[in-house]
């Protein structure tokens, strides 16, 4: 297998009612990809595009084929990938092994979705269909009801007073936010308090509104490249040095496990292994905060911090930017926004941001030589991990 | 790279309102693949999935991961593919390099769709969401719409008078029908003649009710191997020798083009050079004749004729049984049905049938050597071949 680098990332803003269309969206970020790569839309050999509700959106599915076209990477094979909020990194990874095996030089991966544009309501019964359709969201078992169910439950198996819990939670908000201010193409640019937070309207015991991301459209996008092509472009590429990819049957089958979620810690291993690191290794960690309990569940399934201990990462400061491993310092799902087709893609282009000094200054964590991307995909059906390596 | 082995092959019958979900459709189709490659769920490395309208014919995305869980391939990566009709083939497509790359020794790949539980209202505005749904779609341009057009376009440039065009079309359905009376699979089990398709309702000038495919729901599934186990398993394995994708921009992107579709001769051309093959080299063909003029188009296209010369095939019953080229002996989309996402993946097990004898035997050819399979996506914007050589 070769090695695989990622030349160029593009980003469009993310945001509420985006004015553009889905396909112009990740055009957008497609050729800004392109053109920091130092090529031109035909070197594009293939593309690889999460995308999840564009159906239900705007009554458009097959946009790989439309934003090909869009960016004069005309007639190239185009794919889609559906994991649900894993979709951009499931792209990403298949985009990796087409270059890895040596069929594709050049390919072109990201993911775009126009989330908002159903309306809040719309947008919430559509993403319980990444749950379990005929029996679980039927009864109730939305996203929110879901990951509300999760904090209740690590409250109770690990010994952790819910009070103590929430303002762990809230702390995760709160450091998203004040990081996220300053991502000029993030959704949300306010500082938040804890108060803020724990005053907040609830929306299901324990999660407050602070508590769970917004909905949002935008798209983000990435060149891929086998290491030779990349060594003659580009001074500073960063290699794909591992990636996993795991699901679970539906929420209630991981009952005896809950609320650590397999598929997570099976990716993990995956790419670590892939990798050949460890967890002490990583300098920067976006990881996938739809909800701030996810956050806290999630330090502890890639290795940061021992099962139960997770809030603490938020509490002593190790999370945080000078921190032993800071996470989330796009602000997150929580106050970048979450497009969800796009998520993945854009924790990838942040890192190779970070690690070229490329982010607002208020932000900039310093060397970041080893990354990770965490997305996961419904309520922990599907998890999708991508490990960067920089100089 | 290495060589690509199809072990076994499953398909549920394909039917009008399946009672079963689409979850329980592809697990049944996935267990009948497994079975019969002398294999258990557990050897599963990975999962490829086409599936287009999940999401709104049962309100379950994700699919993927349900089908994993429920056969008790739990836990592992399992990805879903979206490109229209050309669903199933994308995924096959896609698993073919996993294991091709040496990543993976034994994956499942497939696709599943219940279509027909939408209604036929439904179902069709949701089939044009996979033509442009901006501009496009809204001026009229369902899929009967865009294949009228390419028949009375078809009919205009090769000067090929309608009334003889109209005939050569249902020559193509009542070879469909004849086959697809046999296929115990299938959906519609009853032969048709010239004056039923001419006297069949009009749905798109000048496409009649018998021009057209159904709505249909069903799976199909295939294992795919290395060289190495493939040997070791099976004393037939068929080898897949050939892919090829492409894409198009929306369908007037192409009027210059039309009648023909870029999408698919770029895609035949891909496959037939990887395999360094010719089309005089297929025995048989199963191609993607969601309506009548699709068959006589997509036969230029494969190089089975002269552009302009298509219908001739079905006239002198070269595309017949005994014929040069047989074409659709499982009684094609028209016939057997066409549950879109499960459509490819249909195709290439009913080949592999071919190849072993394993077919009804009113519809079985002689020596089939070597295989195509063709997928259309949506109004020719997507196209997906496979190659398979058997014995």
């Amino acid at each position: 297998m070769r090695k695989v680098a990622i030349l160029g990332v593009g980003h469009t803003p993310f945001s509420f009612l985006a004015e553009k269309t889905a396909v112009e969206l990740l055009s957008e970020a497609a050729m800004e990809a392109v053109a920091h790569s130092n090529l031109k839309a035909v070197d594009i050999q293939a593309m690889f595009v999460g995308n999840v509700l564009g159906d239900f959106s705007e009554g458009q599915g097959m946009i790989q084929s439309y934003v090909a076209d869009e960016i004069g990477a005309k007639n190239i094979p185009a794919s889609r990938f559906e994991g649900a909020c894993a979709s951009g990194t499931m792209a990403i990874r298949d985009a990796f092994m087409w270059v890895a095996s040596g069929f594709y030089d050049i390919v072109l991966a990201g993911g775009v979705d126009t989330v908002s544009k159903m309306g809040t309501s719309l947008a919430t019964r559509t993403f319980a269909m990444f749950s379990d359709g005929h029996y679980e969201y039927p009864s109730g078992l939305t996203f929110p009801g879901a990951f509300g169910m999760l904090a209740h439950l690590y409250s109770a198996k690990y010994k952790v007073p819910l009070q103590k819990l929430k303002h762990q939670m809230a702390l995760v908000s709160v450091q998203s936010h004040k990081y996220g201010q300053y991502n000029r193409l993030g959704q949300i640019h306010k500082a938040i308090t804890i108060e803020d937070v724990l005053s907040s309207a609830m929306v299901t015991s324990p999660l407050q509104l602070y508590d769970c991301c917004p909905f949002s459209d935008g798209a983000a996008a990435i060149v891929l490249a086998s290491e030779e092509i990349a060594s003659k472009l580009m001074e500073k590429p960063v290699y794909i040095i591992g990636v996993g990819q795991a699901s679970s049957g539906r929420f209630s089958s991981q009952k005896e496990y809950l609320p650590r979620l397999r598929a997570r810690e099976i990716s993990a291993k995956q790419a670590y292994d892939m990798a050949g690191i460890k967890p002490e290794n990583i300098d920067l960690c976006e990881l996938h905060d739809c909800f701030s309990i996810a956050s806290i569940i999630a330090v502890e399934s890639l290795g940061f911090a021992e099962f139960g201990h997770g809030g603490q990462l938020w509490e002593t400061g190790e999370a945080d930017r000078g921190g032993r491993i800071p996470i989330n310092m796009s602000g997150g799902l929580k106050s970048k926004g979450h497009p969800i087709g796009a998520t993945g893609a854009s924790q990838v282009c942040d890192i190779v941001k970070q690690m070229r000094g490329l982010v607002e200054q208020e932000r900039q964590v310093e060397d970041v030589r080893i990354g990770l991307t965490d997305t996961l995909g419904g309520d922990g059906i599907i998890c999708n991990l991508v490990l960067q390596k920089g100089w």
